[in-house]
């Protein structure tokens, strides 16, 4: 009597789900404001804590180099963001607490270990040891600015509010790496748009939860939303308004150095021969026309392989993506390209049977992305490409990364690709744009991405993974609480160690890192029934 | 390949759905800009309007009364707010346009045809006549202060912006009522606190969507935010937080107020005797203890319907919540109650002997329920209860209103209720707390709440519905988006003629309402792909 069933049509979606309104003797316990003060998430490789807590001098708290270390901009504009966090924390409160007969952690001292690099890479280094000693001196030391940047997240999560409202740290020893070196997140703003200050909100929750790239999926069928020097028809035609639902070159600048200066990556992807519909209609004649008997009816297929002007179309446009996004990879896409259209084109059966390659038109994909790839390399870009690719046979550079997404036995599928040598991504258990009543989290959080049949250097070449949260169904209304805090667990599972795997030990941290998110001005959505501290708009 | 399947263990959930990422040659057409511009949600019961616009006077507008109109408060107080509405819908173009030649549209004429009235009632008066004629002379007629209220919410919806960036209306006449008199919205703010802004954040949505309840679940199990001045402890000991996280009486007062202005009835929910946890922290020996064997095992149960003090109790707080929410109705709740705590306890089964009702939990229930409502009545409230009540064959006044939640055929249960001769409400439907990928709106949509056996005279007992929002997984940070648009579709369903059912006729429309919607400051999600002229945060 109290299961309800309910039927979906649309997307044939059965859910038999458990009455909303539990029986009252029966109801989850709520998640009550600290439930694990002073946690880190994701949890560090080790992380030794006592009992006893400083006072923090918040109003006077000081980050300072060690003497020997390196400087750097990177590190001087965490500074002052970390500085605005700490002071935010203690609310109005901070400026009660004066205790003089305790020591007080008045300041980090920041040691890095080599010079400054300019932009994070697959390649970084994020290692980072953080201590907070008894006599409450704390430091941070780390190989590379990347690691300094993680440890001082990891220093900002130390400092919880107790009770009485005072900002304190445990004595504290933290000696961490990630587990992978590729941990991302894919943003879609083709099938909404999504504004950059958007954008640039979630690049913090991404700096958070120690996410390392944004996969910018920039473009596809429905909207083009680019802004091209060489081709500016792109978005001209493309966008769903040329004005205002746009990313300029200075926007994409700005999200670029926003990403950077937190150590986080933007790989944009620009997918083809398919998902491209908008594209096509800043640029004629890229896109297969197609027919109905021997007439074109107005549709248009995936981009035409067979003409040159495609491929100097490519090259170009590629060019000049390769000079407004610094990362040295690009993601082609290659996924879901459909062979109906070239199938009703003569002139692609023409040129195919010239080519002596009549009615396989998967060959003919591997024709183009085989191009494209060529293309990409010339440039100077390492890739990576959707899992169909690989699939479908197409040969791809040996230092090609192969992102998993199709759901169906993935782990078979990593299995393969690693098989064949290529680097590999994960993302099909982390689709966050499918959503289902309850803690979702609980099974991204439990997928065990290394859990395929493979050797130890199989396992190896899976550097990493990313969760998805496709366009469809959010915008700037709604895709920040869609994304947070779901997206942590997949950030806890690619940074910390496999053994970290207990679902029932990170549900408190994960509600404190929860509440933490939206005090830092994430609106974070709830895990379970509770309450923060300081709730979202209170 | 593109099927993906997912199994959520802890609810019991198992999605079947196709692939996110569509082929490119089957995406679904995303809804773009004004899909249906100057059309009207809920869509009234007759609107007539032709191709004929006006432009709209926005800097000069002007709402005035009508020579022999009644005037109020209330209507004064929509004049300053749909003022404010129009000249934020021009943005920054609303000094542009000044023709010369067409004749503009340059105020609206309000003609109250009866005294105003205080407070919305259940048996309010809600329909009105609306004509803008071809001199573009506007006028709204109505005969009770929420007509004119309900007929300036559909004047501002006729307003659209042109391509060009131009406000105007069209040649319109519109005669319309709504087809329910109860059209509701639950929110819950026992699971999560929900900050008294964003309260009135989704009243203003309700008043958008011409909702005219809202169900103010406001204690339950987890947590009691109400602040009694009777029983201070109820909030000091039973809230998450007593100070942060709680409704005072000038809160409640200012929610009711807002929602008066509106046209919104405020209908509080004091659930018992399940349900009740968070009472009985400040109120000791209100609820049952819980035995293990011959001892108290420290849990809780429902409240103690054996002891004189818990009538006494009930007795004072209800007297309070009548003198401080204004409306004729209280919702009792009396939903879900576990008998397996009364079942344990000695003390309450010594007294069933004594009353002869030795092991018949439901008997025990009904007495306790019975004596609510006779106290309820005597303070001289209307009531509404959950279904189990009557389900449970408590004996109830003739005016009750029974609301059928529970969604295993719901229809079965409007039938026997309203054979019984009650009043009833649906809410089975429309729990939105459930959610799924895809544009679940479609189903609330298409569900018709008159489908059920029974007579004409049952059918008139139908007194309408309401879309629960359940507070488990909603707080602040989202709660917002997850109501609107989705709730939208339920406000339709509600006010709009039975014959105004088809889905694919409405998608332009409720696209068109969400992008009204987002523009007047509600974060209402999206439907589909596509994009607003303003989106959020853009």
């Amino acid at each position: 009597m109290l299961r309800q069933l309910f039927f979906v049509t649309s997307i044939a979606v059965v859910a038999l789900a458990n009455s909303q309104r539990k029986l009252s003797l029966d109801f989850p316990t709520p998640l009550l404001g600290n439930t694990s003060p002073g946690s880190v998430w994701p949890q560090p490789e080790s992380h030794v804590s006592t009992a006893e807590t400083f006072p923090v001098a918040v109003e006077s708290f000081m980050f300072t180099y060690a003497s020997k270390s390196y400087k750097c901009d990177l590190v001087y504009e965490a500074f002052k963001r970390y500085g605005a966090i700490i002071i935010n924390s203690a609310g109005d409160q901070k400026l009660r607490f004066r205790p003089l007969t305790t020591p007080m952690l008045t300041g980090l001292e920041v040691n890095l270990m080599a010079p400054c690099e300019d932009y994070p890479s697959l390649d970084m280094d994020e290692s980072y040891a953080l201590d907070i000693n008894s006599m409450a001196v704390a430091t941070l030391t780390a190989k590379s600015v990347w690691g300094i940047l993680r440890g001082m997240e990891s220093f900002s999560q130390l400092l919880w509010e107790s009770d009485s409202g005072q900002i304190v740290a445990n004595k504290t020893n933290i000696i961490d790496k990630p587990r992978y070196a590729h941990r991302g997140i894919l943003l879609d703003t083709s099938r909404h748009y999504q504004p950059v200050n958007v954008i640039l909100e979630n690049i913090d929750g991404m700096a958070y939860n120690k996410i390392n790239v944004f996969h910018w999926h920039i473009v596809d069928d429905q909207s083009f939303p680019y802004v091209s020097t060489v081709y500016p028809d792109l978005s001209a035609k493309g966008a769903y308004n040329p004005i205002t639902h746009i990313y300029t070159i200075e926007d994409v600048a700005e999200v670029i150095e926003y990403a950077r200066l937190r150590g986080i990556r933007v790989v944009p992807e620009f997918d083809t021969p398919g998902h491209t519909t908008s594209m096509g209609k800043g640029q004629p004649g890229l896109l297969t026309e197609c027919y109905t008997g021997s007439n074109p009816n107005g549709n248009y297929g995936p981009i035409n392989p067979t003409v040159n002007t495609t491929y100097t179309f490519i090259q170009n446009l590629f060019t000049e993506v390769k000079s407004s996004f610094k990362d040295a990879y690009i993601h082609l896409g290659g996924d879901e390209v459909s062979f109906s259209c070239w199938q009703s084109n003569p002139a692609i059966n023409n040129w195919m049977k010239s080519h002596n390659m009549t009615g396989d038109y998967k060959k003919l994909e591997q024709v183009y992305i085989q191009q494209v790839l060529d293309i990409s390399a010339a440039i100077g870009y390492s890739y990576i490409v959707w899992q169909e690719v690989v699939d479908n046979g197409v040969k791809v550079k040996a230092d090609t990364v192969v992102e998993v997404w199709i759901n169906n036995h993935p782990d078979n599928e990593l299995a393969k690709v690693t098989a064949l040598g290529y680097r590999a991504l994960l993302a099909a258990p982390w689709y966050l744009d499918y959503i289902s009543t309850g803690e979702d989290w609980k099974r991204y959080y439990s997928y065990e991405p290394s859990n395929f049949n493979g050797t130890a250097e199989q396992k190896k070449l899976l550097i990493g993974g990313e969760a998805c949260l496709w366009g469809e169904y959010v915008d700037g209304s709604n895709v920040t609480p869609r994304l947070w805090p779901r997206a942590s667990a997949v950030a806890e599972r690619l940074w910390s160690p496999e053994t970290v795997n207990d679902v029932d030990a990170a549900t408190p941290r994960l509600h404190q890192h929860r509440c933490r998110m939206v005090q830092r001005g994430i609106p974070a959505e709830p895990l379970h029934p509770g309450y923060c501290k300081h709730e979202w708009r209170n």
